[in-house]
């Protein structure tokens, strides 16, 4: 039976990945006309599997599956329905249509939890449109800025402007904040968006927690010149000295357990084939589970890039861009999902996310855990996300487990 | 008194300095208003040093030293009088300009030679309006291409027309090359536009070769990945084994006497600082004064790429652009120089050029070669390019010298 749940998951991801506010590819961006079309078909899904809908004020679509007892606790399950641009059917999607069957499976059996499960369809985690992520999270937690609200997208629409024409209602945003004692927790299936659970060869992990992560604009100053006429042993290449750095910084984070620090963008000036680079910029993303580590490969990661400059004659400039703190999956949680995953599969991965996701903002105000399920490649963000039917069935049959037996051990 | 001539060098440069086609800054490039300007004042120096002057077919200015038989043979002595884009004041004029005050001193003093002395102002050698390179020299030397004459400036004026508009006859190019049997040689004075001689506290030295270049564009393609969630151990980063390639490309020239290889851009796709480059482009330009060190080189350096590339899993493109070969200076009128610097100079540098001049193209009819002067911090192609009066009168009385004593050994 539960093959078949996985195929309407499927099917679903596949219906929804065909709503798109742009023609040829999919892209649906925060309270745009596309969203509008996906809340209304998702809504209709979740009235289907037995749920009373219901949009918040910044537009969040939310289906409450109502418990044995009037004034039950609440379970969430959910994710973002929002993409970025050019995306795959499934970062998001997967999380909401497959918490959606589950509970469908429930409704077909009547049954009735000791607790209320309610879905959440986030309005945005992507933060495409707002160039800020995860404001529909931020809201449910209580922690949306309203300073905001005045942000315009790249057509000079303020957010505020963009919730109302959507429907929402940007002065009761504070009010809409889930309150911590009414909840249970929150799980979220997602997509790996990496290549591990693929590596394994298995179909899902439990997330151990999202990581923290800085970004740095680097830039190194050395002199330019002819490509011709300066000696090597004369010059101050800038561009040799980031790829010097660059070398380092990958060596270092093999050596680190558990650090990723990558560089996506370079630019040497003046940029010329035939002129010596005078100077080189750089970003660098660092990425860990465990914030100690991540702060002190930046430390060290510095360090290095003084040295290298240090010895070249070449001068550094180390500029912070952001820092976000990581966030662990809550302990209790992610052992149930664990012992659910047991279950199964054959072996329980554990492993960090990397990305963001809406769990983040959700484990301020209560035990927060996540699945991660097998995407092909480790692509996301590219119409080529893909994941399979038969990993959807195992992750589709984890949560009923994992419900099961939330529901069994409950006071 | 050659104090004074060298202030009339730094001064005429100066004044050739403020003939440009754009208001604020110098340039001044092939066939423009600004080069007819230029033309008619050096032409007026080279009258007033007892030339005879004429301006050939594609527009290089000649003034004619007449020697002290009729039909004598012919010493050209010169350089370029273009500019690049916002020049400097000496890259080219210096050359002209010095060979003039040379010719003025034997014509205050009333000598004639037993050959004849050309200087010669080309015409074009920056290649700035037409992207390729020493339209004078190419025409002197009978190598020129008719072709080029179809080649459109960035206003679509077609090289044939600019050649026209300027005086000159494209139809009569080939007659006005110059003829090996009745040539001497060719000296040329240039500025290093290197650190070389800077560095060893000497004015002058003498060319040995230009040296020949090799270009080339590289490209490392691995697989794009999010940069948070693909662990270092799975990731097959483009831009880090570019990076690995520069740090080795500049090992490798830093021990091979008198190599020099500049990657002078990069670029990593997709180009954001969350996404690890599945693609890193780059250009290599490598030159040497010697062809079989720069070939082996090149070889050297592409069997380091594909080292690099297939410890990784990277694919690796090398596609050449560019092969000139290298023109070594005249032994015979190289050690002359030398000769002549010996009385001025208390050592005689001997130094490759790793720059291009129209001393190549000169070479392939007549014995030639080149002296630099010192260039403060190696700058040139820009308005801080400056040159030292002392220096300046030492390649005087270097040229001086050289003349003298070509005049009496002559047969």
């Amino acid at each position: 039976m539960s093959a078949n749940f996985a195929k309407v998951v499927m099917e679903r991801c596949a219906a929804l990945g065909q709503i798109s506010d742009e023609p040829s590819r999919l892209t649906r961006t925060f309270a745009s006309p596309a969203m509008h079309r996906a809340n209304r078909l998702v809504g209709a899904w979740m009235r289907q599997a037995g749920m009373k809908t219901r949009t918040d004020a910044i537009g969040n679509l939310i289906g409450h599956y109502r418990g044995r007892k009037p004034g039950a606790k609440i379970l969430l399950l959910g994710s973002h329905l929002d993409t970025v641009r050019q995306a795959g059917k499934f970062d998001g999607p997967l999380g909401v249509i497959l918490a959606i069957s589950c509970i469908e499976k429930l409704h077909r059996q009547e049954v009735r939890l000791p607790f209320a499960i309610e879905v959440v369809g986030f309005a945005d985690e992507e933060g495409v449109r707002y160039q800020t992520a995860c404001l529909g999270s931020k809201v449910l937690a209580g922690c949306f800025d309203a300073r905001d609200l005045r942000r315009k997208d790249a057509n000079g629409i303020a957010l505020a402007d963009a919730i109302k024409r959507f429907g929402g209602i940007p002065t009761k945003l504070p009010s809409a904040r889930l309150h911590p004692k009414n909840l249970l927790g929150y799980v979220e299936v997602h997509i790996e968006q990496g290549p591990v659970l693929e590596q394994k060869n298995l179909a899902v992990g439990v997330v151990t927690a999202i990581a923290g992560q800085s970004r740095f604009k680097i830039s190194f100053t050395g002199c330019a010149g002819h490509a011709g006429t300066v000696p090597m042993n004369l010059r101050r290449d800038a561009l040799c000295a980031a790829a010097e750095f660059i070398v380092a910084v990958e060596s270092f984070a093999r050596k680190t357990n558990g650090l990723v620090a990558t560089i996506g963008q370079i630019h040497a000036e003046p940029g010329a084939s035939n002129v010596i680079p005078g100077v080189a910029t750089l970003t660098l993303d660092v990425r860990h589970a465990k914030d100690p580590v991540r702060l002190a490969g930046c430390m060290a990661l510095q360090k290095l890039a003084r040295r290298i400059a240090g010895t070249r004659k070449i001068m550094v400039i180390w500029r912070p861009v952001q820092q976000t703190a990581s966030v662990p999956c809550s302990p209790q949680f992610s052992r149930r999902l664990r012992r659910a995953v047991q279950s199964h599969q054959r072996e329980v991965a554990a492993l960090p996310s990397g990305a963001g996701h809406d769990a983040a903002m959700m484990a301020r105000i209560t035990p927060a855990a996540m699945l991660f399920v097998r995407c092909q490649g480790g692509v996301s963000h590219h119409p080529d996300e893909s994941v399979r039917s038969a990993d959807v069935r195992v992750a589709f049959e984890v949560v009923n487990s994992f419900l099961q037996r939330l529901a069994a051990d409950y006071p």
